[in-house]
This record gives C-alpha cells, sequence and structure tokens, in this order.
C-alpha cells in the first residue's frame, strides 16, 4: 500500500517537543497571571449553533468563518448548522446571556482557546489560534476603576513571560469621538482615515500630516486638520497630557466624560502598582471605531515595534445585546499568543526549553530494574518529574537520548555504587557529575533542580 | 430587534463557573501526574487534511467525522478537505511520522484535547469531548517494561483524582489469539462473539455461558466452549491466574508469549509500587479484535461498575504503518474526561469547586480603595489568588457576591481598623472572622488558605 504523506493543514502551528514545552510555559504563566488577579476560568464549545454565531457578523467576517457537517448531513444535502467561533468574545456573550441568573457579577472571566479563521495563507497568518482573553463583565454598570485593573493584569504578564521592555499605550475613545463632533466631522469613514494619518506622526513631520488630512479622501478644512493635530497630536508624560487636554476647554459633553475616565484610570494605575515606566496615554489609539465605548487598549514590545500591538482591548457598553435585553457593560483584553509566539520565534526571543522532565533514571544494569523503578517512584513523591529509562540499551544511548530531549540530570548507579550505598546524578547542560547517598537521592535531587546546579565538593544540601 | 435564544449545540458540555472550576482541577491533576511520570506536551491542530485522517477508517467511522470548509469553499461547491480529529490517536501517529527524524525515541507525550465525532445526540454522549491520552512510542522495539508503567500512572492519576475506590484490570490479547488458534476458532467475528459471552460470566452461570457459546450464532462445539470457559473464565489472585494458564501446558507460541509477557508486568507492578488491592489480571479483557496486539487495560470504579471502563488502552505493534515504512511499536492509555465528568456529576461525587480566587478585599470605604489596592497587590505577590471589589456596593452586596461566586475568604478594612492598623479576615464557608495585623495581612493569609481556617484566639502564625 502506498503510504500517504503526513502533513498539517495550511495555517495551523504544531510545534516540536521542546517548543511546545517553551509554547506551554508561556500558557501557564497567562493562566497563573489571570488567576491570581482573580479570574476564573471558562471554556465553551469549538462550534456555536450558526445562527447563533453569525447573528451579527457579516460580509467579511462571515467569509472567514469555518463551518462544520458530518458526513451524513452532507450527503442529504444539507446546509451547514455547526460554525466554530472566530473569537471568544461572541461565545462568551453568548455564554453570559444564557446562563445570567446563575452566574454572580461582576462575572470575570479567563478564556483560554483555539479559534478559527478562514484566513489567505501565509507566513504568521493563522487559521487556528490561541486567543487568552480576560474579561469583566457587569450588570447594568461597571465602575471605570475596573480599567485601570487591566493594565495592571497585562503588566503583570508580560514582566513575568519575560520577552523584554514593554509599553501599554491607552486612551479613550469618547475623547476621539467628543473631538470630532466638536469639530464637525461627523462620517464615521472620514474619522478612520483621519486616526490613520495621525498614526503616522512618528514617521512623518507635522506639515506632512497636515497635507494627508486636507488632501484626497479626507478633506479636512485646514483649521479642522489644525484642530485634530492640536489636540490628538499631543505626546507627553500622562499628567502633562491631561493637563493639555483640559486646557483645551473643548465644550463638549464626550470630550469631558472620556478626559474624566481617562483621569480616573491614570490616578488608579499607581495604586495598581504599574510603574509608569510601562505604560502611556496614547491620544492616537482607537481600535477601530465599531466595538469598544470607553478605554482602549494596546501593548508594544518595545525592542520589536514591527509586531504591532500583541495584546489589545477596551471597554464596551453592552455585551449581550443580541440575545439578551439586560444591559452588560465590560471591558477585557486578548493576547493573541500563536501569533506572538511565532513572531517571537522570528526574532529569535523564545527557544527550545528544557524539558519538563526533570530527571531521567539510566538503566546501568538490567539486573537493578527493581531499584531503578524504587528511586523513579521516590523521585516522583518528593515532586520532580522523572522518567525511566526502560529499554537495557548502551549507557552512551542513554545519554545521547537524555540529551536530544533536552533533560538535563541523568541519575546513574551501577552494581558497585549500589554496593557503596551511592548514585550518581550527572548535568547533562552544565556538564560535570556528583555521587550522592542513595537514600538522600530524592531531597538532594530536588535541591539539585531547584539550585540548577550539582552541589560543590562537601557542600551541604 | 428579536432577540436570538442563546443555546450551545447538542452533544456539548458547558459548565457554569464553579463546575468549570472543578473540571480544571481534574484536567490539572492529569497532567501533573503525566508530567510526574516523565511524559511530554503534545498539542495537534483540531482539524486534519481529509485524506491523511481518514485514510484508514471507513464506514461506520466516516460517517461520525465533521467535516470543515470555510464560506467560500461551500459556495463554490467544493468537497471539504479539512476534517476534525475523532481521537488523539491518528493525529499523533501522523505527527510521529511526519516529525520522525527529528524526535527522541522512546518518544513519551501526553495529549490532552478535545475529539469530536458526530454521535447521536443523546444523555451522556458527547460530539465533543475530551481526551487525555498518554503514549510510550518506542522505535523498531519496545520492552514490555513500559507495559508496566501504566498501570502506575493509572494508579497515581485516579488516586489523586480522589474519585473513590478503582481496579485495573489487565490482560495480554496473545493469551486470547493463542488459545483461540490451538482451539481451531478461527473466524474474528466468531471470536468477538465468544469473548462477549464470556464477559457475562459474572452474571450468568456457567452453564447458561456454556449454552451461548454452543448456540446459534456462535455455534462452538461442546468441546472448544468447555476450554474457553476453562481457559479464560477463571478468575483469582495474580500468581493464581499465571500458575493456572502456565498449567493449561497450551502448544501454542503466540499464548507462550502472552503469558511471559502478563508474567513480566505482574513482576514489575510490584516495584512500580502498585498495590495489588488496584489490579487485577482479568483474562476476559479483549478491547476489540483489531488494534491492541499485547497488554490491554480497563479501569473500574468499583462502587460504580455501571460507568464501565473509565481510563483504557494497550499495546499496539506499529503506530504509523500509513504514513511511514518505521516500524513504532507503542503503548498507551486514554481517559474520556466529558464522560467521566458527566457520570460522576450524575454520581453525585463531583460538585462545585471552591473559587479559584481565593480571597475578595470588598471595598468598605470608597476613600480607601488605594489601600485595598495595595492589599490585593501584596496578596498577589504573596501568591494569594486576589480578586478586589471595585464598586462601591453595600457590604452586604459585596457579600452575597462572594457566597455566590465560591470565594471563601472576604478581607475587610474600614476607617477605624485602618486607624489601629488592622484588617478583619472572614470565612465565608465556616463562618467566623478574625482580625490582623495589616502589616502581617499577606502572610497571615497565606496561612490561613493553607491551613483552611481562621486561626484561633492567640495562636501563632
Amino acid at each position: 500500500m502506498a503510504l500517504i504523506t503526513p502533513r498539517t493543514p495550511a495555517g495551523t502551528m504544531e510545534l516540536l517537543p521542546r517548543r511546545q514545552i517553551a509554547f506551554q510555559r508561556m500558557l501557564d504563566t497567562i493562566r497563573r497571571n489571570y488567576e491570581r488577579f482573580g479570574f476564573i476560568p471558562l471554556e465553551t464549545p469549538v462550534f456555536e449553533v450558526a445562527d447563533v454565531l453569525l447573528s451579527k457578523s457579516g460580509g467579511e467576517t462571515e467569509k472567514q468563518v469555518y463551518f462544520v457537517q458530518s458526513t451524513g448531513a452532507i450527503e442529504q444535502g444539507h446546509k451547514p448548522d455547526l460554525a466554530m467561533r472566530f473569537d471568544l468574545t461572541v461565545p462568551t456573550a453568548r455564554y453570559v446571556a444564557q446562563h445570567e441568573r446563575d452566574l454572580a457579577f461582576p462575572f470575570r472571566r479567563y478564556q483560554m482557546q483555539r479559534v478559527y479563521r478562514g484566513e489567505r495563507a501565509q507566513k504568521g497568518r493563522y487559521r487556528e489560534f490561541y486567543q487568552c482573553d480576560i474579561d469583566v463583565i457587569g450588570k447594568d454598570s461597571l465602575p471605570v476603576a475596573y480599567d485601570a485593573e487591566m493594565p495592571a493584569v497585562i503588566y503583570s504578564v508580560f514582566t513575568e513571560l519575560d520577552v523584554g521592555p514593554f509599553q501599554i499605550n491607552f486612551n479613550n475613545r469618547k475623547i476621539l469621538l467628543g473631538m470630532f463632533e466638536a469639530l464637525g466631522v461627523i462620517d464615521p469613514g472620514i474619522r478612520t482615515l483621519v486616526l490613520r494619518q495621525v498614526d503616522k506622526l512618528d514617521k512623518l513631520s507635522r506639515d506632512e500630516v497636515l497635507a494627508l488630512l486636507t488632501g484626497e479622501g479626507i478633506a479636512l478644512s485646514a483649521g479642522q486638520a489644525a484642530s485634530v493635530l492640536d489636540m490628538i497630536g499631543f505626546s507627553g508624560p500622562a499628567a502633562d497630557t491631561l493637563a493639555h487636554l483640559d486646557r483645551l476647554g473643548l465644550d463638549n459633553a464626550l470630550f469631558r466624560e472620556g478626559l474624566d475616565e481617562l483621569a480616573q484610570v491614570v490616578a488608579a494605575l499607581k495604586a495598581f502598582g504599574v510603574p509608569e515606566t510601562h505604560w502611556r496615554v496614547n491620544l492616537a489609539i482607537a481600535r477601530g471605531l465599531d466595538y469598544y465605548t470607553g478605554t482602549v487598549y494596546e501593548t508594544f514590545l518595545t525592542d520589536h515595534p514591527s509586531l504591532g500591538s500583541v495584546c489589545s482591548g477596551g471597554r464596551y457598553e453592552n455585551l449581550a445585546g443580541l440575545y439578551t435585553k439586560s444591559k452588560l457593560p465590560g471591558v477585557g483584553i486578548s493576547i493573541g499568543l500563536t501569533r506572538l509566539f511565532y513572531a517571537l520565534e522570528q526574532a529569535g526571543i523564545v527557544q527550545d526549553g528544557d524539558s519538563s522532565v526533570q530527571a531521567l533514571v539510566t538503566q546501568f544494569d538490567p539486573a537493578l530494574l527493581a531499584d531503578y523503578l524504587a528511586m523513579g517512584a521516590e523521585l516522583r513523591a518528593a515532586g520532580v518529574n522523572t522518567e525511566i529509562y526502560l529499554s537495557p540499551d548502551k549507557p552512551a544511548k542513554q545519554f545521547k537520548y537524555a540529551d536530544k530531549a533536552g533533560i538535563r540530570f541523568a541519575v546513574i548507579m551501577g552494581g558497585d555504587e549500589k554496593a557503596r550505598g551511592e548514585v550518581t546524578v550527572k548535568d547533562m547542560i552544565a556538564g560535570g557529575q556528583a555521587g550522592v547517598r542513595r537514600e538522600a537521592l530524592a531531597t538532594t535531587l530536588a535541591w539539585i533542580i531547584d539550585q540548577k546546579r550539582l552541589p560543590a565538593e562537601g557542600e551541604a544540601v
């Protein structure tokens, strides 16, 4: 029979073991931080009833949806009635509306699952990718203090992820909307184009951006264009930015509301323990102009600006209006981990991790198998992830295995050592080995793993 | 606009938060044990290229497969080229064949992901469900000692899952195949029927089973039927069972090989530290007659026999013959966690868990918000999962929230207490409260959570 070429579908990420371990550690870090901040886990099915999932979206989004049907249904010519989630927000909205009476509000959930989009296949674009989301959802209302909690979580997560310096940028969309109202810029399409051009202020001169704003396709008046740049082209420390906005004295209720909220978030961040080195108010951030209604966030890796935002989100007025009459305002953020992991790999920041296996008990003498099994049981009871090499291969082959698998510590005991009540621990990465009393193996190896090194000659463990 | 009724597709499990937390804890327990035994994580995409996934299966299995296609492809009338995995074995076989040169053998992976089957919707049957698998895959060969490792993992997992007494049953299919060969029972269909009837020995008398074996549809001779029952109808301690099989003195190579392997597994189990109270040799276990070739496992919850096997698996000759010419023998087990969880819920064994949030810092006085935020940051730094209640609601509403959310410890500080340098910790489950020095809050609450109780009057913490 001809062999079938084993391969994965385009647009999926599948990792070799030591990369998978590195990925798993990032997932664990994110989850640990989300739980640390008092978020609880939620998982939803990978597919939803199609008309529940797609009630809102259409056009471009709908084209990217994957539909699911069983063989039987295809044969009978049915239209697919299941569709795979394309984000975690819609399933969460559906969940909260469905279980509203059973939930405690504010409902604080984290959700770390894969989502699916029929993207055109290209490098760094994924059809299946992880999103790691948190949201706080209130019933009827949700104080703006929750908006200040999000940067605290982002700060904690990215500090522990240890992927280099980063900066959280945030803004309040009411400031932008109020400004557009006050200037008489009404068309949403024009508003979007304006914000896109303002975003170029870090690359172009003020005059160049002014020319774009008054040019073809946007056609602001010279006065409007100058006002836009005066207002949101400002960049500086948070206190200065707030003072600048206040000085504008714009007579617009939405603008004043946004400024007030922004000031509250800035004030709370200090108490949340987020150092100002790691955040800034960025008046040019809008994150599209439909879904978010207040605070919006973007996060950038300082050394890798080309990645764009690696953690984004914002405040929304009403989560689940399609499914319930209850008003459910919320605020949340999302990390697209698959894409981030790919980018970090490309930048050489993530590497193969050491194996999650911490010790390999080798089989030096098949007659001592029962001893090796007992050593393995002791090590596991002491909390050491331990593999026992159960094939009677030559020692060189066993060490080669530990090396390839990324297992750092090998445990060796031959007949002579057994007679002396001793075991050897070999460090496969740093090199070197140390003799350990057989009866102290578990406690000593736990110490070695904790210290990431062998004990020095005569050192007490 | 009319509201859409929020609902999940038939055959999916979606849990309320405190049930989800209980489920998550089971997943974590299984994973921790798999890692403890030196298995490394693997994740594969939820869908595979259809002709790679379905190269082998057909008929009944194929009807249960879910196919995936994007809107665009449906409109163009394409046949679906993606299919969702129906187990974790085929994706693992594909993975090992695809990455063979990059893997270290024996390749020991755990995989805990959801799989999909278009089952007929009924209670306790799922179209989306978790499988939690481990496998050890060798290159060319894999010693039978690895077969003895599996019950050690099962024992460790189910002991920690704490779902009541259980027993691991195992057998070796070579014994059954050898017996059938020796008795001249050749037809695989008849062999399957015979084993199904022998399985009834715990409910029917020997004579009744004999009648079934010689009756319509099977039609063994009286001599064959009696031999079958004499051979595999035996039940007793492992040593007696091995002696019994040896006494049969069956002149069949396959039978002798199976007996030898079974004896090796039995001998190694003691060294692996699995007490004989928790396992037995069960000669009637076969697990179908196609895939497994040697040792086979089933695990039963003693108090809930009707659940059937909750953890099954076995040894196979060659994992990935469809994708590679390399010979890759392996042994593995699988826990169908979604189905198990459902059954344990029905039996009243799993309940709502305490929240993963360990402490709620309440907001007694909005003027002290900065203090509450600082307390939250200290608690998190001490490893306590902490939520800060950020809405200025009445205390009664905040306590009601903690209660509904299952958060055990509430932290309270008003102006007077602040002046005294004190904080109150309230136990929402056991009742009672204790005063704690403000500066010792984090260490004291970590102690309280560890001890699951408040300190007694004057007790040193």
